[in-house]
């Protein structure tokens, strides 16, 4: 089912198994019917683990909904963060398979309808969206809605045709269009991508985390820390899967564990194998505390395996107020060549190191001068410790180094302006590139003395190429 | 029992019929008893539509509580905006019986006890609130209440007669003031206005609108916007009616339907043959959108007959994040003679001028040079579009000019300052103005070679006359 | 049982009847066995009058979990402040059995767990906020909890003994420390302070304000009134008793009743008796205002005896909103020696001065020039009256005046620096002073010529002396 047929109709609505029927469960539907199964995930909803859902589906499938063109208002919210962060959901989708691509089942032809201010897409911005979407491994652009009903609550919720009943519009002109590039596309239908890192975000590690009571009252940070730590990899066009904490480590070489708070049963012993076989793991603040009942781990944090891998005891957690901040000043020459300072907020775990080497410390506040980056040999690998939630840059410097050293696959051998993703699609023999500009400015990027056709207008590219608001291209050869 | 005799008591209290009494019903009560009929109404209270319960009512009566003195918090929030918003419900009391005089049922001696902070009447503001309303068409003045109670929620709500139980307070002295103004004005009685101007609030828009899913959530900012149109005219004291959309619109020479977002059956027709017959419409942004069932008019908006009388097909509505801004653009030479830029806020319906003549655009976003105000014949009359929610100034500016060319109806022959507003009672033959100063400091307005009689005073008032803080004159002849 | 053996046993936890044996009642007990009855006290906990609940109680014992090292936030909320708003509550238990000492029932080795950020002790704030305890009565320093649990909503709040299960913790180590200090302080068990100030904070006082429909809405400012005035004796060393409007007020020198909105039965009549016979009284705004039932008194404010008292008639009050200020300017050559001007806020009562002397007028508004300090003198004493909600440089040059005319008791003959406290105890022959410093930096005292023994470490301390950052010194002799 998710294959050319779909892409191709991938204009229009596709019939499938809604929430209504999550009760009745894939058997009984196999045993009246052919007909594949799925229903629609919502993102990171906190209300079902997609990771136990997913085992039952045939294929996965969500409905994709960001806001976009909403104004900055508490510093992170732009167009970039708001396209990385997207990206990271898709991610989760292709993963919950194992890379077998998806089906974006819903979304918007122009203006979702329920949201502070129904802002109409602005031009370019639908077919960006849409193929983002295909970039990170959907096989279908669907949409909610075919046409706007006349009542209820839904009524002003963009649709393919508009109560004004013909296809003279805006959106439809988009809807066509969006159309016409998919036909072009047919040979990325089943292809997928196979990145070196891997990201943990797990849903009963939100679940325990947020609900536990303390360090911090309600909203730990976990999902913004994962998507941070992901946006790092995305800035630079590096391919990444997110999964949870009880899938197989071992295709990665670069393994991060943000705020691994809960530990299910083998999960360090895992984790430690990965590393001793010459991973390389990123561990931070507020790990390895809790059991998969949330019962505490005795003996020190982070629990299990884990003190032995990062070689640090975590004897203490200072929760800071959203007004405070502390620094942490890397050691000079420290082998990854941070400099400067950096700013951490939220979150400082007291750590010891036993046996871990120092590669930075605080800068201030009692804790002065105590570990705030450890690196830890363990067998072939290495464990690092992040001990709190540092800034963007800090994230960047960081991995960017990893990125290097580990020679980490790249979506595109060329540096990417701000707001500029690059997302591969590979079937092992030929690579597609998704080459998008989310910034809502034009960007220029160089790709060098490599050439490559652009399926979407049969383009050579080469050398540096101009990028106009939300452009896209799609890259071959 | 509007008259005279209610006037003349109109610093005590007065029996009337409460909310506990409309179950019964006014068949019911008439079996029993003469006594005319009535019951407290509060403002713009969303819970029933006046409209409808006024037909039951032998007179209209309402309960007024404005938060005089509080400090600017929004921008917006001053004593004389408040003034403005006050005057709106006056004159939507005076017209829900067609004109007919009505009573101002509850008001309060000094402070109000229930709200933020309980802030008593600065010297003046008695007497000026209170004319007020009797300026805007009540026959009375009369309080809640009498005597603070001992005890219970009420008890710290202000009263004629303080809790010292004795007459020596300033508060009473206020009361025994306003007693002695009001003795002086019974000429006055009886007496309405007839405005030019009426500006549709319809109660079941507010309802179908704000409960709709979109485009914004929640509050939609009709009532916002219909007071601010209204605060046009307040400013340059020329009196407006303030009816719902089944009102009778051959009285006026100029209708204003703020987001008409409903149409119930026949009002597209009343609204064509009235600018047919030669009348001025000025509709805006977010118009002829669903029927009296909240279902959507399909074919294109403003719907119904709109889409012809207006001469533009509305295609997508823009809705703006608080933060958002667009500006609009006069077009050389316009004929209303707007200038500069206006700024633009919420909402930006994208418009085709369909025979309509474009008078302004949008300055930005892609959207930029698409119609934002347009004008457009049909019969004798003329209707306006404003596509886009503007500041006042704007709004200053066009009705400024509509009001010349129209030769709207003027309460008084004078330009008005800042904080000034001018109302009008007349029988037929004696005029009589109420000239309020709602700004905290000194003004003047002249009154050019024109004399006039301040009821309140006996003086003769002629040329550049003083208003002090709070100042109100009865102007007669 | 408060005594010897409490403050040896300090570090660890003590047996004691909790909240859910409140039902069964101090007789039902007693009927049982000899164990001294009490219950865990939650500081000014509205739930309950603990002035009644004491009564039954064979010691008091209170929960006291301060949000330490929270950053300035409001403008109020550093340590200084907050240390002066628990020593508030301190003196209120202190009190409760008649200056009795008290037991600190709960305290948190480190982070309290359900806050905003559980951010940990800082070197040094263990020792002090303990010993603060101890300083204003408490004969105990007793913690929940002394081991962690591994499961439940408290598991991680802050213990002797943490998960790790080991005793090399810094927080462990704080808590040996700290038993160490208390086996010195032995001779302090079961001594007191006798203060020349009272301060009334009031429950049914508070219930029934809060609950009032005005002057303003919701909380009346009352708890942080009465903090306000008692900060300006804290910062003077000088010694205070917090009670409620049922206690003797015979004992003290300066009683003083902020918002004192509630006159159960008597309790006009014994103020007046106090104020005859020589004592100092200090009333402000919104006083003597309903009886024991909420119910107004009748026939002018401040009620019952207290407008005789007082001098003065409260014929309005102006609340004002957060953003409204006004300004009392004292009178030329008044006898307190005040200058300059006072920001008032909240509340302005204007009251006329019925055989007071006025010592201060508001400065602005259609009330400027009117009285808002007065004094009168009544009997052998004076009562004073603060019309308005003044700010904190008022009340310190207020009080700082009187405590020098009426030579008011200190705990230590020094002049104290920003955020050093000191506290006295003593058997009334030997006097204990508690010198401890609250500001995050260090600090200078001067002693004089006397010389003093610290029981902590057996220093001779004379002259200047210097206090680290949470230094406590506990002087004897």
């Amino acid at each position: 089912m998710v294959g050319r047929e779909i892409l191709r109709a991938s204009a229009g609505l596709c019939a499938s198994l809604r929430r209504r029927d999550l009760r009745a469960g894939h058997s009984t539907i196999r045993s009246h019917a052919d007909t594949p199964v799925t229903t629609n995930f919502m993102g990171t909803f906190p209300g079902l683990n997609y990771w136990k859902m997913a085992q039952h589906l045939d294929v996965v499938s969500w409905d994709s909904y960001p806001r976009w063109h909403r104004p900055e208002a508490d510093g992170r919210a732009d167009d970039v963060t708001l396209a990385a962060d997207v990206a990271f959901v898709h991610d989760i989708n292709r993963c919950l398979k194992g890379g077998k691509p998806f089906m974006l089942m819903e979304s918007v032809p122009s203006a979702t309808n329920w949201v502070e201010a129904a802002k109409v897409k602005r031009p370019g911005m639908h077919a960006l969206s849409s193929l983002q979407a295909v970039a990170h491994g959907s096989d279908t652009v669907q949409y909610f809605q075919w046409r706007k009903s006349r009542g209820s609550s839904e009524k002003f919720h963009g649709a393919v045709v508009d109560h004004v009943g013909h296809e003279n519009t805006r959106v439809f002109r988009d809807v066509a269009d969006l159309g016409q590039k998919l036909e072009k596309l047919d040979a990325i239908v089943g292809t997928t991508v196979r990145p070196d890192v891997a990201i943990i975000y797990d849903w009963e590690n939100a679940w325990a985390m947020n609900d536990a009571q303390g360090p911090r009252r309600g909203d730990k940070g976990y999902l913004d820390a994962c998507k941070r730590h992901y946006r790092a990899f995305w800035d630079r066009g590096i391919p990444v899967d997110v999964i949870d904490m009880d899938q197989d480590f071992s295709p990665y070489k670069l393994l991060i564990a943000p705020m691994l708070y809960m530990l299910r049963p083998e999960v360090d012993e895992r984790i430690a194998a990965f590393v001793k076989g010459g991973g390389t793991l990123v561990l931070t603040y507020w790990s390895g505390i809790v059991d998969e009942n949330d019962l505490v781990i005795l003996g020190g944090w982070p629990g299990g395996m884990l003190r032995e891998v990062t070689g640090v005891w975590a004897e203490e957690i200072d929760a800071l107020y959203p007004q405070d901040a502390n620094h942490i000043i890397p050691a000079p020459s420290n082998p990854l060549g941070l400099k400067g300072e950096y700013l951490a907020r939220d979150y400082c775990d007291l750590v010891h190191a036993e046996g871990a080497t120092v590669l930075a410390t605080y800068k201030s506040d009692f804790y002065a001068g105590r570990p705030a980056l450890t690196t830890n040999a363990y067998g072939a690998g290495t464990a690092y410790t992040i001990t709190s939630n540092n800034d963007n840059r800090f994230l960047a410097d960081f991995y960017g180094r990893l990125a290097e050293d580990l020679a980490l696959l790249r979506s595109l051998n060329a540096e990417l302006p701000h707001g500029v993703s690059a997302q591969l699609r590979s079937d092992g023999e030929h690579r597609y590139v998704f080459l998008m500009n989310f910034y809502a400015g034009p960007t220029r990027v160089d790709l060098g003395e490599a050439a490559y056709t652009d399926l979407l207008t049969g383009e050579t590219l080469t050398g540096v190429i101009a990028l106009a608001p939300y452009d896209v291209k799609v890259l071959a050869g």
